[in-house]
């Protein structure tokens, strides 16, 4: 089978350039026992990409120069020599960037694609669903009556982090770039509020202004200024979920946060949520997402791309936000 | 009785200068009903002061222009007109920097000075030495087998931290300023390592070198660069606890830790120690402290300066590193 696979060709500088990456084209091997050739269907864009175009390891090693870069994908099996899978089957796993996957199949998760669309599985009911569910209620731990500010509110993880935060009783802010973000962050995701960092000049001031008695929880997807702003108004006992810090992925040199003792002075914890450390849970995220999603407490939105030759400058458009919803390469 | 009170003149701008207090002489004033006149022997000098002349509020208010700074410290009742003290009583509490303290019993805490010298009180058994108790044991939950990181060690918070780390099984390095002070951290503190970070180039490496497997727990007295190479030290569920920032106090520009995302990659948290948290429970820190200094498990070791008169300069010390032991202003 001819498959295209998208390489690391080399390390960005900055922002992602085109020729940050390779597209050649291979031919698929022959099955060993235990391997799987799965038919890759959609494949997520996801700013933790950025991080592992970079060289070493953080909480997963770096992709190598010249090595098939790392995806999160859904697609089909075309042809199993794994006994728990067979033609046909809908599976989800990190099958990279490429047309097609040779895969081992304990490396796969099968799932039921009959009831809610596949792509489903590497946004809502995947990685990014997960990321916001646990982090929020594992990390964040909210109240009803809590105020929750979250980051990159329109994107995939801050979107669904909004809307649990909500369905939990709290009182929820949103920070997103631009009027077109900031409506949709109220009206589509429920949110109580939207800032729109795009056109206030102190943030800082903007956050007090809705938030007078102080922010209990802040989820940040974006890092930089903003999060130094929210530290300015921490409740006490805050509890500061840092999920990413897509401000700074491109920066040729990462901003400090200056005010890092506000979380001292108001009893505060700062802590992370990395999703691999609960995929074995995974069933009860996508179970509860599930029923929130078919009771319409949740909304979900798919921004899809169609075409493995636009994988460069599809990954662009998450840093410079112009995608509207999750962000999905359809193969 | 004469009384000399040392008064915030100007708001500091960087290091502490001679000229940002005023040294004056009142009269005290007649007792009122719950009032006691106490004479002060001991004023503590702690890194916290510096936070205290800033204007508005963090954990605490800000000390005002021209009024009297504020001080934790240890003395005797002269006379009382409140009926839990009576004359001769030595007592501790937030007596200001003065000769002559006319307050309300209600905030001073009797003391049994017939073991122990008084100024211990604003010391080993005082707010340090709580600050040290509450927040590694609290905060670091330390447990036998941890690799515990400590700054500012040779001072009075971080040699507690890191002797009580040791009594609980840890191993203990410690990161101080000097020659003298790092043989003092080893030799008198019994620290396993320590690292003299005036002589060290990469302070990442060398904490690497001396923690190959990271860190689990990093105790924090000095912020800014240190802060950072700790970072890039954790060992997975690190438990970063902030105490302090000396570094950065009299910085015109805070610097910001850059390397914060660590601490998600790592699975850590960071969390701080605001001590006035625990005054509910001194009774058990200042028992449990007084059975280690007994049974010579923790040394302890005070600095002190005689006459009020050199506050201004004695607090400056504290800054600059020249202490050795707890600073204490013998009035």
């Amino acid at each position: 089978m001819v498959n295209k696979q998208v390489l690391l060709a080399q390390r960005p500088q900055g922002m992602i350039q085109f020729g940050d990456f390779n597209i050649i084209e291979t031919i698929t091997p022959v099955l060993a026992d235990g391997d799987m050739l799965v038919q890759v269907q959609y494949i997520s864009l996801d700013p933790a990409m950025r991080g592992w175009m970079n060289a070493g390891t953080t909480y997963i090693r770096g992709v190598e120069i010249g090595e098939l870069m790392r995806a999160f994908a859904a697609g089909m099996v075309v042809e199993s020599k794994h006994a728990d899978f067979k033609a046909g089957d809908s599976v989800v796993g990190i099958m990279g960037a490429q047309t097609y996957a040779v895969i081992q199949g304990k490396h796969l998760t099968k799932v039921d694609a009959s009831q809610v669309p596949l792509s489903w599985f590497v946004g809502i009911l995947g990685m990014p669903g997960m990321t916001a569910y646990f982090g929020l209620l594992e990390k964040g731990l909210p109240k009803a009556g809590e105020t929750v500010l979250v980051s990159g509110a329109a994107g995939m993880v801050g979107s669904v982090v909004g809307q649990i935060a909500r369905i939990k009783g709290c009182r929820v802010i949103g920070i997103a770039g631009g009027e077109a973000k900031c409506r949709s962050v109220v009206e589509d995701f429920g949110f109580h509020a939207a800032i729109d960092y795009k056109s206030v000049s102190n943030m800082g001031k903007a956050i007090k202004e809705l938030a007078p008695n102080g922010i209990d929880i802040y989820f940040d997807n974006v890092g930089g200024e903003i999060l130094d702003a929210a530290l300015l108004n921490l409740a006490n006992g805050a509890r500061i979920v840092v999920c990413g810090a897509i401000s700074q992925y491109n920066a040729s040199e990462v901003q400090g946060i200056k005010n890092y003792m506000k979380i001292i002075s108001a009893r505060g914890t700062l802590s992370g949520i990395i999703v691999l450390d609960y995929f074995a849970r995974a069933a009860e995220a996508i179970n509860q997402l599930g029923i929130w999603l078919q009771e319409g407490k949740i909304i979900y939105k798919e921004h899809t791309v169609e075409g493995i030759d636009h994988f460069a400058s599809t990954l662009q458009m998450l840093f410079t936000g112009e995608n509207h919803g999750k962000l999905i390469l359809k193969v």
